[in-house]
């Protein structure tokens, strides 16, 4: 059983939790505060170098960090990966836009506005910053959104994993997403997907109900 | 053939420019340069909406962007693409690590001390987190390197590229690389590799040794 290094309250983290209980995998959940340093101790620095959760153990002794790339471990062979090459490579540009374009952005207003208490004082100078460049990524989500129900395939993959744990809680840091329309369907789209869960679930739910 | 929409002197072009010497793709090449707009015409926006290099057309009309999902693409099949489930995560993991760790650090200082007149001036309020944060993602590397003697399998990967191509200019963009012996022991490595072309290389000696 895949043992998964988690804060309830990252969306990086959120990601693979929505796709493990999309895909129905049990799994043990580990709970890291990283406001409490917990990813810089000693025993963590060991499993992951970079000191960063979400981190998944897919073999004793061997972890995979990066969000995506856990995305990707855990999807392959399901139908939330695509598997023609084009396509695959399309989901690939939209995660790779994720972690450079849309998580250092919405990411950092999200943690430093809803995470950290006293944050937006100390964060004053970044944050026009990241509302631009937020706006900016919203702004390209948007226009792919006007013409497709999902990023690729015609269904729900990875991408749109990748892409919702951050843009779910734009409106929590500051978004006014009213000018983004095909975002907000999307929004409310992954939301009715089977298997959906909310960034509150825990995994003990999924136990409970798998039993 | 590929057509490769890509500027000379954009690490992240390089990484495709690289990868395509290496596999011995012959490819045209369209080159467009950002510090002129050329990547926010019209006409490009249409083939990226995210107004950036490089871009790789596919298929007649399909393009993909995001250097690492294109690295991705066109080493499919290839020894520089781990096949085993888990290697290819690792090699996932470590181009995520690469745009989310240090592309927006040594990639930015690289751009504005390097490419732009006066952007030392213009940068200085972000110059030192950017030093601060390259360092970080370079401790991360030589960690790793000091064990490896590359990222993935043993061998020169996908992931190789990516990390490369920033790794490489760190020292022209003020970074001093004497206390990173590991990763330095690793730019030679990579430089040595059948079909290594440098940053300046263009692809028309390529199709001339090809003849």
């Amino acid at each position: 059983m895949y043992t998964l290094y988690s804060m309830q309250r990252s969306g990086n983290s959120y990601k693979v939790r929505l796709a493990l209980a999309r895909l129905g995998i049990p799994y043990r959940l580990v709970e890291v505060d990283i406001l409490k340093g917990e990813s810089r101790t000693p025993e963590f620095l060991a499993k992951n170098p970079n000191g960063q959760v979400p981190l998944l153990e897919v073999a004793p002794g061997r972890h995979i960090a990066e969000s995506n790339a856990i995305l990707w471990y855990v999807a392959i062979g399901s139908r939330l990966a695509p598997e023609d090459r084009i396509e695959r490579a399309e989901a690939l540009q939209w995660m790779f836009f994720e972690q450079h374009s849309l998580e250092p952005n919405i990411g950092a207003a999200y943690f430093w506005l809803c995470l950290i208490k006293g944050g937006r004082e100390l964060q004053q100078h970044a944050l026009e910053d990241w509302m631009e460049n937020g706006y900016r990524a919203l702004g390209v989500m948007e226009m792919h959104l006007a013409r497709h129900d999902f990023f690729v395939d015609g269904h729900f993959t990875v991408a749109d994993i990748a892409l919702y744990a951050y843009a779910h809680v734009a409106e929590q840091c500051d978004f006014d997403l009213s000018g983004y329309p095909a975002v907000r369907s999307w929004l409310k789209r992954i939301e009715s997907e089977p298997g959906y869960v909310d960034m509150d679930w825990q995994p003990q739910e999924f136990a409970a109900a798998a039993q």
